[in-house]
């Protein structure tokens, strides 16, 4: 099958989707993207990733490349070409293309590029769980923009495969654990008690997270957003990500050391299927 | 006059010059860079900047997209198809295109742009000296690796420019000054000793800084390398910035406030002519 993708007003075939060398993603990593899961041919949580989108556009201070009714079409557009029911839809904006220089151009306009492909839900991972190692935090510290900034991101996730783990666990000057390097990252006391990070600079706020949370909250269970450290994850009862991919994914062992009894936990579990309800019925 | 690029493996009107959107490149800052000057013709510090490519190159794990010879090569046919004698040449290297996920591919080829283009040394600039303002230094903890992300760098230029100032002096959580957004932070003490920050994972090495620190030696000036704080650079006798297009600039103000009469400082002036004539004849 060919793939096709949306660049800059175009749609054209995957291979020869190009973006000018001057772009100032490819310069200066000035752009910000979002990845929203279709399940089903539909979009989850569609509304809440293009609020992201543009709230990370204005902390960036970069014009939207389009309206919202228009992008909406577009990302199907890419998505009804690329015949994707269960998978992804890409969507990277960069301040355009200008001749190299730090500042911002006075005269770019915003670049999009929008791609989509097949990618079904890895119920397999979900079940089993995952490990993960941690490294220490050493992302900028606006991490709650969805930037293309991801040379640390790339860096630690190519450890952890290579410690044959499925992520790492960042972990900060303070020894808080803050997030993965594509999830958030959520701990269960031993009294029940849900616990991830502060959704503050220090973290993505991730539109996973959003909806376990309130799926969370609609269940009566108890949860705190506070930061929480290594010691006390390893000690939790329970330990899990999300995200858009991941969506609900226990974690069974961090740095080797086992969480709980090394499997995943009856919370995580009643989460997991909370979602998988949801993203199978979206909004 | 036409522009030309180098663009993996051939010379293209800069105008068409395109890389792939999953270039990892523009999908991840996964990739590292070096601006060389060119001075009457020549290459300015050649041998050092490649062999911080090749530093670069080792600490993102990428390999060399080409060897050093054929590489050497290129830029010179860069220039040449330019007709650049005063200017810069631009080399980017990521670690090529591939399907997206964060880990390294398994089979991408590194990926190699170059540029050109004209540009007279800022003699009116460094006579008169810039103005720099300060900001808090958020970005990643290896800044001593020459990536394309440069996300924190260009929000704090456009701070800067946006102030009426030249640059950002980065200031770090314990208030000493790292660098600027592209270019390193000197002081001269009111004993004429000459200070700048301690080559280590906060700032980036500059070649321009290395060839000033030898002039300095070579003339028997009192140096150190160490962390200065920002009182201490506004109560220095002079400061200064340099950079590969920098060269020797006088830093006038800091923060609006006057660094020593306000005026481009004695030592500041001397090793200015020794980096200007040294540039003039590169080895």
């Amino acid at each position: 099958m060919s793939r096709y993708a949306y660049v800059n007003g175009r749609y054209v075939p995957h291979g020869r989707a190009q973006v000018h060398i001057e772009d100032r993603g490819y310069q200066f990593a000035d752009g910000i993207y979002e990845v929203v899961a279709v399940r089903h041919g539909r979009l989850v949580d569609e509304g809440p990733h293009l609020d992201r989108l543009d709230r990370s556009l204005a902390e960036m201070r970069m014009a939207a490349p389009m309206a919202r009714a228009p992008l909406r079409h577009a990302m199907r557009e890419v998505i009804r070409r690329n015949r994707v029911a269960d998978g992804i839809v890409y969507m990277q904006v960069t301040r355009g293309a200008a001749p190299r220089e730090h500042a911002f151009p006075k005269a770019a306009k915003p670049a999009l590029v929008i791609t989509a492909k097949r990618l079904l839900p890895k119920f397999a991972q979900m079940e089993k769980g995952v490990s993960v190692i941690t490294l220490p935090d050493i992302r900028w510290k606006r991490r709650d923009i969805k930037t293309v900034n991801l040379t640390a991101n790339v860096l630690a996730k190519q450890q952890a495969v290579e410690a044959g783990a499925f992520d790492a666990w960042l972990v900060d000057e303070g020894g808080m654990v803050s997030e993965g390097t594509a999830s958030n990252a959520w701990i269960v006391t031993k009294d029940k008690e849900l616990v991830t990070h502060t959704p503050d600079y220090r973290i993505l706020n991730g539109i996973t997270r959003l909806s376990v949370r309130a799926l969370a909250e609609t269940e009566g269970y108890r949860f705190v957003e506070r930061p929480f450290s290594l010691a006390e994850a390893q000690a939790a009862a329970e330990a899990f990500i999300t995200g858009t991919t991941a969506w609900v994914t226990p974690v069974i062992a961090i740095d080797k050391k086992q969480v709980g009894d090394g499997k995943p936990g009856p919370l995580t579990r009643a989460l997991q299927r909370l979602y998988a309800t949801y993203a199978d019925n979206p909004a």
